[in-house]
């Protein structure tokens, strides 16, 4: 977990470094032994603080997860965003948007993956919050791909299910990712951007 | 979680019945509050049983994590074999392989969630058990590529590459799919044996 960019720029935002602190041992905790099964002393314990002092900057365990949940979400929706509105061809802007959304979710996996498969125990204000986040993420990839079908760039029959699936082969990399495997974030970005192209565009006619 | 192909077929070679009872109550339980947070006790209460009765069939909480997750692997092997060695190009039994495992991960979402996100929790023999399965999982869905590949019929610069990200894909389903959604099972398995098509054929030069 020491390679994860994690302790430094993923949670520059949140202030002030107590704070920060309690969001980076609650992801190991969650990480580790699911969002259940961590209770907030164990994460105060990882952050080297008090139950009392994590009171101070978190009224509950669920208040952690949605700070992590938020900005997670807030920083993958950015850099789709980013992609989408920069220069170049539909196909060059859905490769950007694919190689640092899929590069996101190695970098930080352990992070992408507390956010993505713990969504059940935010409470329910918390978790329409997220769920506004995620329908703009998909809104951000889908108009890249409708831009392409209506240049004659792309070949889609199905729009909304081929950006569930671009988004769903990206998000999952935060699943199977690990540091010490064969391929950097920067490979697989690469290859999956070759492969979300393919996906687009009509197969040649054997 | 009613609509979930789970009380019957699917745990059908575990016996006896009380046996494939806390199976079924274990995969609840670790989907809702995750591996760590389930006690021996919630399952058994879940099962209707005394924690005495459910100690003569698993030793431990592990053992019933096992019990899951080798029998959730051997049937999906189960399947991809079964495409692998049908009749047909390696097009038509790739989709067949795509369709059907598609298929699996979204009737079997909430089994397929535990199986896949609880594998760190695995003791050192088992897990070793299990990745000898997804070693093999890997194999068959390689092997179909290869042979489109030595056919001509596919045109695949990195088969490793694109083999995890064929299986990646189709893995998520579990993640993202719900019964009460917009597509049945069988249409993701559609819209997917299409894409994964597209991304092993070379694409139409514009």
């Amino acid at each position: 977990m020491g390679t994860e960019v994690q302790q430094t720029e993923q949670w520059a935002e949140i202030a002030p470094d107590a704070a920060r602190r309690l969001v980076v041992a609650a992801v190991q905790a969650f990480a580790e032994r699911g969002y259940h099964a961590t209770t907030t002393r164990d994460i105060a314990g990882r952050a080297g603080m008090s139950p009392a002092a994590l009171y101070i900057h978190y009224k509950t365990k669920e208040e952690l997860l949605f700070q992590i949940s938020s900005v997670g979400h807030r920083l993958s929706l950015g850099i789709l965003q980013e992609a989408a509105a920069g220069e170049g061809t539909p196909a060059e802007r859905l490769a950007t948007a694919v190689r640092s959304f899929v590069r996101w979710h190695a970098q930080r996996h352990t992070t992408a993956r507390v956010v993505q498969y713990e969504l059940g125990a935010l409470g329910e204000e918390h978790y329409a919050e997220i769920v506004a986040l995620r329908r703009e993420v998909d809104r951000t990839v889908r108009s890249i791909i409708q831009d392409g079908v209506a240049t004659g760039d792309f070949d889609v029959p199905d729009i909304p299910g081929t950006t569930l699936a671009v988004l769903s082969l990206c998000i999952d990399v935060a699943r199977w990712f690990t540091a010490d495997g064969r391929r950097t974030p920067d490979e697989v970005g690469e290859l999956y951007a070759d492969l979300v192209l393919r996906m687009v565009t009509a197969p040649r006619q054997p």
